[in-house]
């Protein structure tokens, strides 16, 4: 079974429709509050030989992402550490890795737990605000869509780590970089609350969740596969390892772009791709061949 | 390195005061939200041979206690599960167990996340709100030491468990299930709302949470060791198994009871005891003998 169709068990115990969105949106007063909640944990997401220094940040950051695909701003985190015994030392750098991060994303630690675990673990609880909540649930046809930027460079990435050489190329150290420490614009929010009808940030790897949108929005989604942001980087990576780019924009993960889709037609900014468009019907399609779902994960034979 | 003093390494890293209360309260307009964390991890909580038709409820009932020390009451739950592959089965079982526990406390599971781990986990992610913060700070010499209930039943029922008898006299299933099942009584929020100066829950151990009190208060503790409630159940068991009801009652741990300062009188209520007094200086004093500090370990040889 997996992670989706327990999510839908779950969903169906609680009898509660709020639950399958980036963030939960709660209206408190005035303002519309975010939660949302990722873990980081050794063996799942990361191995016990990677760098540490930045396994605090990426916590945050995505985190951050959710919270910015929903429209919204990072306010505040609890951070819930798993710390195995001998690893009492790396609190000092996990937590220096948070505090940079949340200066970076303007957000603040208010509390959290530390529990004694064989496996190291960072589970972020994060609170967000927006002027309006942007989930899953209305993109329309008619609709472009849009990608925040490139995708597949994180998953070359972790595979360029889990190779353990001695050596690394410039543009193959660009791409480890962009796995371990990804960043969030925060400035997308802005465009997302102003003009998005739906959002999803691609945590999974974009085909398995642009189907989330088609799903939950009942409509058809045309992708041009040419529109498909790849980075010269992945290009480089491709090339030398003779592999398919499409294998990592499509069926990566860890991406933390943002999908939108939008009636207005925006114009040309930084990072910003004008990749499909909504139509009427179910599914996705990539030029009229249907795209195969395909999640990503980290450390399963693919 | 125990945990306080990692939690007091955290504290200076991110140069942050609100860490150290039970919750975080934050002011959102004319509000006071409570934000709090805790898990029930395998290994560490609970064993694998456990049974786990309470551990929703429980993984709950944990995170209100800090709530309603706080002088809140819940509202939004996020669940952060770490689930092993070979107990998909569980999901309904545990979530089955959350949803009783939220209606029980009149609270919503909003959100949260699933990922596969090796050991069994329940993360809760809590938001409570209150009129009033009432945090660990603020007690005053002259001030009445109250305790909501008995302690030390939920230390034995947790050694009954790990003895694995076959046959439990019925005072020893009344311990296991107090210490399976904690039932947080929401009532104490309004009382400590109304009347407390300080409070915190006892989920380390009755010996060890007191001198957060004294210590960030700055007070001296002398509590009646006469007046601290035992039950009869626990008097059976220390009389069956040859132990002392006050190494229970002073370090067991996960009372889930709570200890409040007032400098009110308060009346009798079903089990609300007057346990001692706040004094000028510092430490805690049973019978004017010092109080050992002494932290529960679940699992450790004690």
């Amino acid at each position: 079974m997996n992670e989706f169709s327990l999510i839908e068990k779950i969903k169906a115990i609680l009898n509660n429709r709020i639950i399958g969105d980036d963030t939960a949106p709660i209206k408190i007063d005035g303002k519309t509050l975010l939660f949302t909640n990722d873990i980081l944990l050794e063996g799942q997401h990361f191995l016990d030989y990677f760098p540490n220094e930045n396994l605090g940040w990426k916590a945050i950051s995505v985190n951050v992402s959710d919270i910015v695909a929903s429209g919204g701003k990072p306010q505040y985190v609890l951070v819930s550490l798993l710390l195995p015994r001998n690893k009492t030392d790396q609190v000092k750098i996990i937590f220096n890795s948070i505090k940079k991060a949340c200066q970076f994303y303007h957000c603040q630690v208010i509390g959290g737990n530390i529990t004694k675990s064989e496996k190291l673990g960072i589970d972020i609880f994060m609170v967000g605000e927006t002027e309006k909540f942007i989930g899953r649930r209305k993109a329309k046809p008619g609709d472009n869509i849009y990608l925040t930027g490139s995708v597949g460079d994180e998953k070359a990435g972790l595979e360029l780590i889990i190779m353990k050489k001695k050596y690394y190329e410039r543009f193959e150290k660009k791409l480890i970089k962009k796995f371990l420490r990804p960043i969030i614009d925060l400035d997308i929010a802005d465009l997302i609350v102003k003009k998005a009808s739906s959002s999803i940030d691609l945590s999974d790897g974009f085909s398995s969740d642009i189907y989330h949108i088609s799903k939950l929005s009942k409509v058809r989604i045309d992708i041009d596969p040419k529109k498909i942001p790849i980075s010269p980087e992945l290009k480089l990576f491709a090339k030398k390892y003779k592999k398919n780019v499409f294998d990592y924009g499509l069926i990566g993960g860890e991406d933390y772009k943002i999908i939108f889709t939008s009636k207005k037609k925006l114009g040309y900014k930084k990072n910003l791709h004008l990749i499909g468009r909504v139509n009427p019907g179910k599914n996705v399609y990539l030029d009229k061949i249907m795209l195969i779902k395909k999640s990503f994960d980290h450390f399963s034979p693919s």
